[in-house]
């Protein structure tokens, strides 16, 4: 038991430096040798869990999407709204959801496929859009996996325009302005009304972040 | 004269040699050598109009944004939508286009600062912005700078999407349903009622291609 959560904190440990690297160089002049320089493993137990550039790179993607957790809420709608807010606010300080970004943009040298970032966001935030949908939240002609793919495609867009801008510090007004245009043709009246999509949304829906890992290392 | 014009075509060879290389390399990884291989110029003409990899990249940007014409509209809403549909219309046969996207989302070992492809492409989209604001197009609560910013991010990242499940095939669609989620928060009821936003539109309203650049070298 002792060792299966050490060799969880090391997985996590591997994964997080790998995020920064990638985060910093993107894949394509990431390197292994530069990861552990950065993690207190040896190159033994990286390989142990990460056979090759490639596969930290799929790990780092499938980590993201569990990598943060915010508040359960009646209203689907609001927690899909809400992963994304929680995205934006720790953004500017999270090189493991940047490095997902950088590995969905740049088109280097391997082709990640159905472990592509995109893909992996359309599939935790289309769940939520459905499941918003049979509750009757979203207006009658919204197609709920359109729609998601529609907010997946404009999220590396608003941060790449964040960094040039502002170097990330308006990342959350720009996504609460990409909720603003949307949900009227998404949201029924009544819950377009109750919707929460003020930039400081992301801090109050949040209840963790980096330690979902842990658990998806089983 | 003459000579001018021949310089005029020699630039535009050489912008469209570059934008396919840096479409397919990215910026870090193009070559001068490599963009020297695809177009009859010499080494000599090519330093004379752009002496530094980095000339030519901001070249490309600059050309990209006067790349293509679409027709005049009384609509300055319906101009500016007309512009996207021709831009993801064109896209996938169209190196100059995908070469200011790659440019745009690729963080490389150059910053291009004010030349960045967002800001260029907010400047030229966000002119017509102003323009139907004050023609009466928009709903009083827009403000035009901030929704042509939310169009021009979403745009790599729909055509990322789009390369990555269709291999650009389903690129005018995924503008078209960008457009019918965004309008009904920005247009005017009557104005709503008679913009084209179907798949199909990009290529009605396209004039020319590739043509602008000429001028622009003068």
């Amino acid at each position: 038991m002792a060792q299966q959560e050490r060799a969880i904190r090391t997985r996590r440990m591997i994964l997080q430096g790998a995020a920064e690297v990638f985060d910093e160089f993107g894949y394509d002049a990431a390197s292994i040798k530069e990861i552990l320089s950065r993690v207190e493993v040896t190159k033994g137990a990286l390989y142990f869990h990460f056979p090759s550039k490639e596969a930290l790179a799929r790990g780092v993607i499938q980590e993201q999407t569990l990598h943060l957790r915010v508040a359960e809420n009646a209203s689907k709608l609001q927690e899909l709204v809400d992963i994304t807010m929680a995205v934006a606010h720790v953004l500017p300080e999270d090189a493991m959801l940047r490095a997902g970004i950088r590995l969905a943009v740049e088109r280097g040298s391997v082709d990640f496929g159905d472990s592509n970032p995109l893909l992996a966001w359309t599939e935790v935030l289309g769940a939520l859009a459905e499941q918003a949908k049979q509750q009757g939240e979203l207006l009658p002609q919204v197609d709920p996996m359109e729609t998601t793919e529609l907010i997946v495609s404009s999220f590396p867009g608003i941060t790449l325009y964040s960094q040039v801008a502002a170097g990330l510090a308006d990342v959350e007004r720009r996504v609460s302005v990409l909720w603003q245009h949307l949900l009227p043709s998404i949201a029924t009246p009544s819950v377009l009304a109750r919707l929460d999509t003020a930039p400081g949304r992301g801090a109050r829906a949040l209840l963790s972040v980096g330690e979902a890992g842990g658990e998806s290392a089983e």
